[in-house]
């Protein structure tokens, strides 16, 4: 019977090391791949994610499933084997539930999307994307249907990402979050804006790369184990826990995006960095889900990197790299600069309170097209009505407004993980200042140490052993709720705007 | 009948596809990689390469190879697709030959062989090697009975390298090459000899950069199909024809080694992004043998990047990277500088006479070991001897002598790719110069496109349907000979040595 779990083991080793390859793939294709080379970079992709596929839905992986299941249920229920069968259970149902040519026409459809949302976005005109959108919908309502639920359709989608969370319940955390961030917006626009000019000059690239990777490596990323480099859009990808690797974009007129940028995808990557080492090459060694992982981003760049004692300690290394920008700034003024707000357009530049207001926005619209009670067509008006009762402002094109995102050309349900991410990181970070009383005064020094210990102990070092609810739930000692996040921003940004 | 031979292409395609990534990961690893992966990513490849061996020695593969050689029996000898199962039958053959557990114990060897020889090289003691190599001579033998051979052992395994390659024919080009090289060393070590001074100097490393790709671009190496960076042995390193890498090394204080470096690794480039695009994805998609791949950068580095014409026409972009080191520098002068001749210890320092006899004294060692007519333990003096019978020069330990290279580690036969590349380059550069009457006029006004467009009909273009005698003889019009390297040499350094 212990047989079984070897041969289980070892399958997942193979499919794990084919995914770790198709990662380096994608790497070297988003950072130094020549351009002629990217029909036949799709082709060798191609060529791994059907070796993937193939060993992923083999009948066999069912039955060995079947026979581990009976193998583990005499061990405890919470042993790193029990939760292996029960996470490689899910992962097989969900693999194998969805007919191949389904997955076909999802595949096909996102693609050719794709184009046409490139297309869309450049002119403007959503009367392109619109019937595409309705595919997307019509084909995300089928998808539903196959992975299966018991309350909403949304449900399985957002499964996909966040095992256990449903539409209910993050109709529940964002009806608390919403009126919270709409009315912390308004009175922060009431009051006089803080001063970040300073953010902004002649920052040459290679002191930017010099810097960020100082503070990456001061939060504790560890760069004998990752590198940095740069992309148009950053990202963190993982080719083991040996081998993290983040990328970042720099601004030649502005200091702020490559540093928070590289801080975000630091705290991704300490994430991947962490995960526990005895489980490497399972199911269980990974993050527990796209929340948990924006956690950890958002938690070391947010609440550390935007905060005070980091501000005061990474001061000087600014000066250095920048001494005419900054020789005649005092760490106050840092802090509150970074921390500017300001209700805008675009998610992805968006600031901390705001951010998740378009999150809530995009949850709303996409629950609303998948029950029928939004067409299609109307998208832009019920995006335009929905951000100006939110921020006050409305896009002056659909470019800035619900044709700003790729995500609606592919599938729906990722987008809740940013905010889930935010909440958790804060009910973490409350949990954290109790748990360290020194944590303040460890940071003001740089030393993020005891914090990193923190986390490799809560939650990387669980891997996927926990649902992310239930990791949620252990690290804290309490159920996922909004009054930290509320707590936190309507504390900071009252404090900073003077409210 | 159709059918097998479109699923002998579908075999290959996935073979193929998986090589290059393959290759994918090893130039990440000597680029890029953080130091900490080497174990993750020596099991990846392991992952990568089992299914290569998988499918290559695949018994399937056998049948389907008959059912091919059945299918193309009408078709005319010469065509593509009798080619395809020629070459296709040969590399299975190869593939399934030796049987698995002396594979294993080749691979396995050669691991140990290699961290032997560099503790061995380090200490400079023959002593710790000794044993290591008598087992590489033994191995060897076992390999070359497995593969099988007429006439002698060494056929079986330079027939790896260069298909249709043989012991004797490689006595026979070594014995009219020899004395004239030696003759040639000697009297060039009575002229006075050339200054070379003002390569040495300070060339900072971002400007070697930019230049070496200017000069790279001028040869005709596409960089949208391509890219080159930095790695502490230079290479090149092809992912498709569409994605085909270089890489160099700096020294500050050097400008040479980068440049030439450069220029080689271009050669074998364009090579490889000039294979031909209509049998992509096939057996016949690749270099014809190591030694016509050695004559494609042999050419481009010393026929061009060494001739008076390419010295005349690149010494202003020298000038303008470096002007303190060239402004006083004549084109003559910087030719003779990089046609510098001297005895020396190193194989891959060599200049291009004395480098012939260093592959010819490896050659005559290997073959003389694996014959049993020179004992291993005897290799030092052995080595020695010939050295100062060639060179009139002596290595003052084994670490410049006998230890230098890596290859003993693990296989015999890989050296005479080298020289025969040299060989083949010249008798080419013969061809071209009579095909091309402006050839040096061309060259000398940085214009290579009719010299490229010549190799990519006569030789890259072939790819592999050809053996490498053959190829060569198509080419030029008579079988590979040694008067055309003997006639360029002499003609080129007695000219600069005035002899």
């Amino acid at each position: 019977m212990t047989n079984a779990l070897q041969q289980l083991k070892a399958h997942q080793k193979k499919v794990i090391r084919l995914s770790e390859i198709s990662a380096i793939l994608d790497w070297d294709q988003l950072t130094y791949m020549p351009t002629g080379a990217a029909a036949d970079r799709a082709d060798q992709q191609t060529t791994i994610q059907m070796l993937i596929h193939d060993l992923s839905v083999n009948p066999e992986v069912g039955h060995l499933l079947d026979a581990c299941a009976a193998a583990v249920s005499s061990q405890q229920a919470d042993s790193d084997d029990v939760a292996l069968v029960r996470v490689s259970k899910r992962d097989y149902d969900l693999a194998t539930k969805v007919p191949s040519n389904l997955i076909e026409e999802l595949v096909g459809h996102s693609s050719m999307a794709y184009e046409v949302w490139v297309q869309a976005r450049k002119q403007s005109d959503f009367s392109l994307f619109s019937p595409v959108l309705r595919k997307t919908v019509e084909l995300n309502k089928r998808l539903a249907d196959c992975l299966g639920y018991v309350e909403h359709p949304y449900d399985a989608l957002v499964n996909q990402h966040e095992p256990g969370m449903t539409a209910a319940k993050l109709r529940q955390l964002f009806a608390e979050l919403r009126p919270a961030l709409v009315s912390l917006v308004a009175d922060i626009g009431e009051a006089p804006q803080v001063n970040s000019e300073f953010l902004h000059g002649h920052f040459p690239i290679e002191r930017q790369q010099e810097l960020t990777i100082n503070a990456v490596r001061t939060l504790g990323y560890d760069t004998n184990r990752g590198r940095q480099d740069k992309t148009v859009h950053p990202f963190c990808t993982s080719f083991s826990h040996n081998d993290v690797r983040i990328t970042t974009r720099y601004d030649e007129q502005m200091i702020g995006g490559a540093l928070y940028a590289s801080l975000h995808e630091a705290g991704h990557a300490m994430y991947e960095q962490g995960l526990p080492a005895h489980l490497k090459l399972t199911a269980l060694c990974r993050a527990a889900s796209s929340g948990v992982h924006e956690s950890q981003s958002r938690l070391w760049e947010n609440m550390v990197g935007r905060g005070r004692e980091f501000c005061s300690y990474f001061l000087p290394t600014l000066q250095h790299y920048f001494p005419e920008a900054f020789s005649k700034v005092t760490a106050e003024e840092l802090y509150r600069a970074v921390n500017r707000v300001e209700p805008s357009l675009i998610r992805v530049e968006a600031d901390e309170v705001t951010y998740n207001l378009h999150i809530i926005l995009r949850f709303e619209l996409e629950v609303a097209m998948l029950e029928g009670k939004l067409d299609v067509d109307d998208l832009p008006d019920a995006w335009d009505a929905a951000l100006h009762e939110m921020l006050g402002i409305t896009p002056p094109t659909d470019t800035e407004g619900c044709l700003q995102d790729v995500h609606w050309s592919s599938g729906f349900g990722g987008f809740p993980a940013y905010t889930l991410g935010n909440l958790i990181a804060a009910q973490l970070w409350h949990t954290i200042q109790r748990d360290i009383p020194d944590l303040s005064a460890c940071i003001a020094t740089g030393n993020c140490t005891p914090l990193l210990a923190w986390l490799r102990d809560k939650v990387h070092s669980q891997g996927a052993r926990l649902d992310p609810m239930d990791l949620v739930e252990h690290a804290t000692g309490e159920a996922l709720n909004s009054t930290y996040l509320i707590n936190y921003l309507n504390g900071k940004y009252r404090d900073i705007y003077g409210l």
